[in-house]
């Protein structure tokens, strides 16, 4: 590409930790005529996402929106008007997402206890038992489907926890939202965010957020306001409301990418949660079988294996960034190791529609034969 | 529209404050294919789109970038990145724009001093040179293009205030950027931003913001970092670069938006700048000319006015609602007025597309007949 060409991106099957391929329809969506972000149409669009959205995230929040920023700017929001200077944050950590969360939470200004397990391990709730007790947290963060290790954190033990200690409960769900169950109501979290880009199938871009009565209430009993004007939750809700107020102008939404995140929202609700979680399910368990016939198996321990993030063992004499080059030039994108897993592992996402039977196999039978030149 | 159904906005000629409507190649760009955030293809993009919104901020810093969120996000962004808490600023208030820069240095912890004027004025040099003497201030904020007024504050005589005293200079210039001369290093601003939805042509949803030696000095010498891990240009700059340095992974970037906002960039450097100013420059005028014929008059003085922005004094015994509501009606999009003017102006933004002699036209043609209307 040179300066002042037009774009001309090449075609690629996205299956690394994402973004992931949107569903033609989304792409569509986003080259839609702009409206401006007062118009009629466009608050009806908004109530509608954020119907859409509260099924996604299983919940009844009014509050539920996506933010103007990828689903990193989603964490953040949850961060900077939950914690107060000097409030105690118990962190779970689990690799590297979490180790964000720690970051950001000690931005915000609060007293972070971590609680860490090896790279591949989950938190036992007794284990977060005695950290909330012993600290007197007043608010547990943890992520929910860790990119970097492939391993899902069981959330709803944690939940109650969190109420037996009268701490809130707040969960990065960036991966896994729209490709397995993330039940906000049901596993009593008090705020989830995610991204738009990888499982719901819409392109980065949009930060779904979702907060419950109790994280309002915390809001609301705030002593000073957030270092942010952007990410205010009291002021970001004055423009998407939450049904019964009248809007005010915040910021200028986003307007395409909303279009394209909605579409996404609408298609998941078209397939059904429970249909859609048994795809990527599927994807998963073919691509681990597939991946066994070429004597290839899993980082992440069976029992805590997400189905839409699989961290894979590089085999032994293989190079790694040599192998995803030549995918690449094939079209197929692959994810690296994160920090200590560098050049050991793969991550390979099967995310939104490459959640499919036949893309694995593309994928894996190319694959197969970068091995094979490898080897050679 | 209702739940689950494709959407199906109406068109509509947007010359409201914002946003405008894309060039039909923009909104082709959103629609191309997705790439990973990695990517050679989109490294090579970043480079180009760096080097295209050097060229509109008519500067050479190397620390020119979009940032993942709307036009506000770049301003908050230059805030909490040199603003620390304790820091004396002056903030030049000439309208709501103003107010809200005042609300986010505050939330940075700045102790703020507010230099105001009334609406349609501007602030004068030897004002602001009085100001930071007195205060000793280490920074000076002002907006550019006041969207609220319609006033455009010169922004050189103020930067070499800024530069005897040592203090730093940053500037919102949203509503300028695109439509008439921005020209960071000739006038010595330290740091300014912008977004995507004005004058540049592109969706909401990008914060072009750049930033010169002294403030990445005054960056490097923080005390502290700041609140927001998101916005921290420390973290956002390793993932952009500066053409020096290996890319690393932050936040997964808002491919489809970048695509947008890059073929924008690349229309305007082709338009040039000169000519693309001349065209915002004659729309302004025939708008002024065509209201005079319908014996309506802008509300900003002359001196002060404001190309891409004009705010336009409601005739006595007009409705303002009713008469923007006809015009949905009919598709075009108008915007009304903000704080102490509203229901006393109407603003018409001719920005991008729209600074275009023949919208002007249709829109001043069909205002006459809801004028008319309205008086019957």
């Amino acid at each position: 590409m040179s300066l002042g060409m037009s774009l001309d991106p090449p075609e690629r099957l996205l299956m690394g930790p994402g973004p992931s391929n949107p569903d033609p329809l989304v792409t569509e969506a986003l080259a839609k005529p702009i409206v401006g972000h007062l118009d009629p149409y466009f608050l009806e669009l908004m109530d509608d996402t954020m119907e859409l959205l509260r099924r996604l995230f299983e919940t009844r929040n009014p509050h539920t929106i996506p933010m103007s920023g990828t689903g990193s700017s989603a964490i953040e929001t949850m961060i900077l008007n939950l914690v107060e200077p000097g409030d105690r944050w118990v962190v779970g950590v689990i690799g590297y997402f979490g180790e964000r969360l720690v970051e950001m939470a000690r931005r915000a200004g609060a007293a972070v206890t971590v609680l860490d397990v090896p790279p591949g391990e989950v938190i036992s709730p007794d284990d977060m038992r005695r950290a909330v007790s012993r600290t007197r947290a007043v608010g547990i963060a943890m992520v929910h489907a860790e990119t970097s290790t492939g391993a899902c954190q069981p959330l709803d033990g944690i939940a109650r926890i969190a109420r037996e200690h009268d701490a809130l409960i707040i969960a990065d769900c960036v991966t896994s939202l729209g490709g397995m169950e993330v039940n906000v109501d049901g596993w009593g979290l008090d705020a989830a965010a995610s991204c738009s880009q990888k499982c719901v199938g819409a392109p980065p871009g949009m930060g779904p957020v979702t907060l419950g009565e109790r994280a309002m209430a915390a809001i609301a009993r705030r002593r000073q306001k957030p270092a942010t004007w952007y990410f205010d939750l009291n002021l970001v809700f004055e423009y998407w409301a939450d049904g019964s107020r009248q809007r005010a102008f915040h910021h200028t939404a986003p307007i395409s990418s909303i279009y394209g995140f909605h579409e996404a929202l609408r298609l998941i609700d078209r397939e059904g949660l429970e249909a859609r979680f048994k795809r990527h399910r599927a994807a998963h368990e073919h691509l681990v079988e597939r991946l066994a016939g070429l004597g290839m198996e899993l980082f992440t321990p069976a029992r805590h294996r997400l189905p839409m993030l699989n961290v894979v063992r590089i085999p032994d004499g293989v190079d790694d960034v040599r192998v995803r080059a030549a995918l690449l030039r094939q079209g197929i994108e692959i994810g690296g190791g994160f920090g200590p897993l560098k050049g050991k592992v793969w991550r390979i996402g099967l995310m939104g529609v490459n959640a499919d039977l036949e893309r694995v196999d593309l994928l894996v039978d190319a694959l197969e034969e970068h091995l094979k030149a490898a080897r050679r």
